[in-house]
């Protein structure tokens, strides 16, 4: 087990409110399954021969650090709807793959449209032909607590 | 020695002025015993049956990636009071615990006001019983130069 | 091979523009060589004994996590000049060294002059003696589309 390239992914999304900015999107990640656990902010490359998971691992110990791309907002403007997208590419062959991040005052469906222009532009730069197009995504319109939208990509080192 | 669940964990908390908001954070965690180890910022979660230390450990190598919780506030306008805190709450038999940040501009006791709701809440939502609430927190009044307030939770593998 | 306590580095720069701010953030990394890994975001010091490298190695795994310390700035204004550095310092018997990052919309000779300062106060600070200040910084005015400037500071365990 290494940590340093990821074997394992799984996409995930979720919106929440809370008694705080903080606490919606804590709520959020605990709806995802993965408020348990330390996530550690990535940039945004898919390794090589990833394996996606349908489901979170069985007993992931509390407070396991966990690389994690992630897209998230939160507001405490009633009236504010907010969205937070990621999406995923995955070349040809699964030799690897990228992922671009989006949040703001919007819907999902521009959120996951931005996103698939940054995906579709990531792989004409690098020359990658794009097999396959992945996207999660999450809106909540606030009403009178705090909430948070927020999309995730978590990734295993086993 | 594993990088991926942390094994102990101490609490520190300094403010400090600098020639600049990077120097006075940089000043801050030098008189936290951190200013030489690279800091890798965690979301907030403290994994089961952690150890609490009452001094960093001894030789810790310059450089060092320590997974850590903090936050932090800077400023440069003269007479505003900056603060930092860092809310620890510990479940029943240690079996896991959650850390909530805040720093802003208003003073300690508000701050670690903020943190110690939102520990509660964090508990409440997980249905985790609160057996022990911990709190560092940092205040400075901002004079003729720049300053910064921080509060951190350390992590170490070993 | 310890993630722990990095043994070389390297230090890069570029601009780029892109369909968007992330793309161009991302299309100067890729400039830089680093578009296919991770990256782990650091705060910022030299472990002791660190090998320099001119260039990149071979044959990095795609999405490898690589600790990083990086200054950037996007911007979509045009006309607008944004510059991105990171001055190293390097202590004397390289026992040590300290990183600081400034990005903005300034120049990058403006850039540098920032960075240089951090270094040596945070070195006085230190009571180290600063043997060798190294730095690395870019520079784009933004015509139509949205641009980045990016330096970095990328650490390898290996």
């Amino acid at each position: 087990m290494s940590w340093t390239t990821p074997k394992k992914a799984i996409m995930l999304s979720a919106v929440a409110e809370g008694g705080t900015k903080l606490n919606a999107f804590d709520n959020a990640l605990l709806k995802m399954g993965i408020g348990n656990v330390n996530l550690v902010k990535l940039s945004s490359v898919i390794p090589a021969h990833i394996e996606w998971l349908d489901e979170l691992p069985k007993n992931i110990p509390i407070g396991m650090l966990l690389p994690t791309v992630y897209a998230h907002i939160e507001s405490d403007e009633p009236g504010s709807t907010i969205s937070a997208a990621l999406g995923v590419g995955i070349s040809e062959g699964n030799e690897g793959g990228l992922i671009y991040e989006y949040a703001g005052y919007c819907t999902k469906e521009e959120a996951e449209e931005m996103v698939k222009k940054m995906v579709e532009e990531g792989f004409r730069v690098r020359g990658w032909k794009l097999k396959e197009f992945k996207v999660v995504s999450a809106e909540i319109t606030v009403k009178d607590k705090p909430a948070a939208a927020v999309a995730a990509v978590i990734m295993f080192p086993y």
